[in-house]
């Protein structure tokens, strides 16, 4: 399994470099350096030629990466070169901008289900998708959707990770403000939308 | 200045770490060791040891860190000892969702102000937070607010980020799907929140 050897923070990175290429590929350029991801993403240039050599690409010095095939091999990696459905449970406001959010599709994923407790919430559409009652959760297994979000109020995040694990769910991306306990199995990424204007003030100089 | 040789990538995880002290605090726990850490927040041991010894913390062995003394160290490093006031632009699902999450009070920032072009938007107040007219972006400057979080539909982030430059913000957090060109003196960190799951796949088994 050669791409095991890939380590975690790589991984994390990755999404980072495809956003970076798609949108370089939506400019029409072809082939990309380092520098201009790194001027993209803030991550030093050095780190994504380290990050790209893990799975063998190395570029061409003085020309650069060819990037609809690097986009092809981290999506590869990424196993997001087929389309991922994913459900979502809790349509508040968060949930609501996930539903509505162009970015999943750019990924290859297809927010397939949504789930809510509000019965003024169950049975409305948000960009074509209809929003069930959490009741029907336990029917993701034989839907075979194996990926979650959770947008719940905080309280509702334990309870709701436990059935979705017992629905068959492998992974969730948790954007509730606590941590959650699942099997060692399941893998969890907990987001939180204040993080990441934590390390703003960090490069502002004083005054 | 002691604090500058800190990698990016280490200021990156940060917040992170300072998410799970608070946490941990909120439990009722006094020390902890950088496995606990690890198993909250999904970065190896090791590399939470490498991250604190930046700034000269290597715990005690066999005791762990003491958590208070970490909280107060990580918030000094990342500047959030002071409140740190925020105004966002652009009150859609995702912006209502900045403004009623609890998490940015957690490290410290007042979302000071908001604005939005919506006539039906303006003058309503979430959490407390009247939302003005776009128009008063450039009252920031006198109110000395220098950073802000964009969440604007893509077509509008450019135009919205030069008016916030212009109006003396240093730093913008960027939720809206495009990047944003602006002087190099301003920092400017762009959030995909599809980014996140675009990793998870990697993680489940197949089948």
């Amino acid at each position: 399994m050669r791409f095991q050897r890939i380590p975690n923070e790589t991984v994390r990175r990755l999404p980072i470099y495809l956003r970076a290429l798609f949108f370089s590929s939506g400019r029409g350029w072809q082939r990309i350096s380092s520098q201009d991801i790194a001027d993209f993403v803030g991550v030093n240039s050095w780190q994504i030629r380290k990050d790209f050599s893990y799975f063998g690409d190395f570029g061409t010095p003085g020309v650069g990466y060819d990037i609809e095939k690097l986009i092809k091999e981290i999506k590869k990696i990424l196993k997001l070169d087929v389309v991922q459905r994913a459900a979502l449970v809790g349509v508040g406001n968060l949930g609501s901008a996930v539903l509505a959010y162009p970015g999943f599709k750019m990924y290859g994923f297809d927010i397939a289900a949504a789930f809510d407790n509000s019965p003024k919430k169950i049975g409305r559409k948000i960009n074509n998708i209809a929003i069930e009652s959490v009741s029907r959760v336990p029917t993701l297994k034989k839907r075979g959707i194996h990926l979650a979000i959770i947008a719940v109020p905080r309280d509702a995040a334990q309870p709701t990770a436990e059935v979705l694990v017992k629905s068959g769910v492998k992974g969730i991306l948790n954007f509730s403000p606590c941590y959650i306990t699942v099997p060692k199995k399941i893998k969890v990424i907990t987001i939180d939308i204040a993080m990441d204007l934590a390390r703003l003030p960090y490069y502002i100089p004083a005054g």
